[in-house]
């Protein structure tokens, strides 16, 4: 198989329209495509309303989305049945704008937690979206804009994957997240929403949605916070060329890695792209959550915003002891080297020694990229990857608004 | 029982004769002080050669102590089998200079990680340090400067309690952790020594430290970053009063509970400090992990450091659903009220609604404590309480090196 990048996002799968406008920080985005659908939702224990409700309307509608209403500027979290019932009400709108089976639509939030949502606003701009439903590409940019909120940049992608026996398949997705840079925001909530052409069973939709989530939302880290809204969506309209499960996995990762990845890149205050590897773990789960607890470290995240060689170092060798993990360490087994893009690679710690770096070059703390490469020598196979940002200045200043 | 505050730290407990020194960023801490042991030490997955050691010798020693080694500026981590060599050596050359049984010496070290102890300068200091042993007060205070490292100051504090039944029984301890504000530290480690002449029994001295440091140490969090040094000692030398184990339980836990504020209070960079109190959990253990996940926050830190009521709130709710409890949340029985020292008090959520706090005098997120109070409202009579700091510019300067 081949993968090519298109533009478009979510509108470069034909069938799909989509629009979104924002006003102040309070935005609208409306797509509309048909087809079967699998979600991924927050394991938070406080589920906001729209995310219960997409929930249930993924199980009563057998499974099928016609389309998804989310709006930014308020999460409709921790707001009892009132906010239950708006969630429903938004639903209902755009059943009737649309003229869709209202069990087929999903609904999306986010934005302060603890505020109602104002349903004349929600109303009133979603006539206005209505009209300007698209299958262009600005159609697709207008909903990933619609629904940012700390975001700096709206993010989208898609891809064509050519499975070799002269039949396409097209994946695009768009995305949000960030942190917390309005700094209303209660929580910097994740959301995606996919749709693909390819003409897959439900359960192979889900295993290959839970297998790209796990693989890229579920392994980036802006500060370790969970969110009560966190939504991704996978739509298939069916209507594109077949393609084998394993193909389309390969696929969806892609995209799903590219949004996860922007998502970083656009953490609050971030400076630094940083890419952690970890392989020779006992397990995949273990692989990850050495890969995951490194990324996630203050001590780490702080090391590298100063560029610190030295620190960075110490400081990764104890996020790896402190991290859940099921099986055993070994220190003398551990070699870690950091690389940059261009893989310049300095080797920092040789099976359970640390080098002696004081005449490196340290150029490499200089990049505004870099790879983390652990190995943990448990022989394992498996591999991990994380992906994260330094802790600065910044994310203080917006954080503490 | 009645408690009293004395001076002296570990030594206002008799028989307890202490001293230490610092040169630059290298001390090194003596105490001397026979008694029966308990240890506890850290979870880390990676355990530093003096942490290994010092497990080693409680076993073997049939958990009798009779000297504690400490050394800062050097953490003795990742430092492989001359790591351990290193940590025996440094028992020898107490054993020797005390004259005491080399098996019953305990080792503890702070500082960067990857680093191999300057044994001859151990062995210089040492010389010095037994000279200065002495079971006056500046034995102790000398002792807790020694083994700080990013500390501001040093940690120590005593009591003395009254049975009621004409006993007295003296508790005193040291302890050392902030963060990081020494730029070639790895990761803050906690080190915390406590002597007692309570005549309890082993397995009681074992139960009192593990309650005492559930209830303390353990519901400390500056960053969520766990050091591969982590060591809390008790020595009883069983010369002292008789108690029950629970009113030494309860002083314990004073004790402790006293040390582990004062670690939170000396947080890197901390402007404030914050104690969560969590009631009406389905357990203990359910009431402590909202408890730490509220703590260890970085959006509620920044929140806080920024003195926003607002964002305090909402980002609290996303912390107590994402901790990792085994029980539901009900988001209709969570209350939350804010306090500062006086107990002036805002109630901001009642039942699981936000209270309009816009007229609100935000003056209690200017103070320098604050208590903020959580009822799950799922029945449990049980309570945790947890205690934290502000995240602010200066954590990340420090950390930053």
């Amino acid at each position: 198989m081949k993968i090519e990048v298109l533009r478009g996002g979510i509108c470069a799968v034909k069938g799909v329209r989509a629009h979104g406008i924002k006003e102040g920080n309070k935005g609208l985005a409306l797509i509309e495509g048909k087809g079967k659908a699998a979600g991924m939702f927050t394991s938070n224990k406080i589920k906001a309303a729209p995310v219960r409700f997409a929930k249930k309307q993924l199980e009563k509608g057998e499974g099928r989305i016609s389309a998804i209403l989310a709006n930014s500027g308020c999460a409709n979290s921790f707001t009892g049945e009132k906010g239950m019932r708006n969630a429903e009400e938004m639903a209902e709108l755009a059943s009737s704008s649309l003229g869709v089976d209202k069990e087929e639509v999903a609904v999306a939030s986010t934005g302060p937690i603890g505020e109602q949502l104002d349903m004349g606003l929600i109303e009133r701009q979603l006539g206005e979206v209505v009209n300007g439903l698209t299958s262009g590409e600005v159609g697709s940019t207008a909903a990933a804009k619609a629904i940012m909120t700390t975001d700096t940049f709206h993010k989208e992608r898609a891809i064509s994957i050519d499975t070799g026996d002269e039949e396409r398949v097209v994946i695009g997705g768009i995305a949000k997240g960030s942190g917390m840079i309005f700094p209303h925001l209660a929580t910097a909530t994740m959301l995606s929403f996919i749709y693909t052409d390819a003409s897959l069973g439900e359960e192979a939709l889900r295993r290959s949605l839970k297998d790209a989530v796990d693989n890229s939302f579920n392994m980036i880290v802006v500060d370790g916070d969970m969110s009560t809204n966190d939504m991704v969506l996978l739509v298939s309209t069916g209507k594109g060329g077949k393609i084998s499960e394993g193909d389309f996995k390969e696929g969806l990762n892609f995209v799903c890695k590219e949004l996860a990845k922007m998502i970083v890149r656009d953490g609050e205050g971030a400076t630094k792209f940083v890419e952690v590897r970890v392989r020779g773990a006992a397990s995949v789960e273990d692989a990850r959550e050495v890969a995951k607890a490194i990324v996630r470290s203050p001590l780490v995240k702080s090391a590298i915003f100063g560029e610190r060689l030295d620190l960075t170092c110490g400081r990764i060798i104890a996020a790896i002891g402190g991290s859940a993990i099921s099986g055993d360490i070994e220190s003398s087994e551990i070699s870690i080297s950091l690389k940059n893009e261009n893989e310049k690679e300095v080797l920092a710690v040789k099976k359970g020694e640390f080098m002696d770096l004081s005449g490196v070059a340290r150029d490499i703390m200089k990049e505004k990229e870099m790879i983390i490469d652990v190995d943990l020598g448990m022989g394992g196979e498996v591999e991990a990857t994380a992906w994260g940002c330094d802790l600065t200045y910044d994310y203080v200043r917006i954080n503490a608004g």
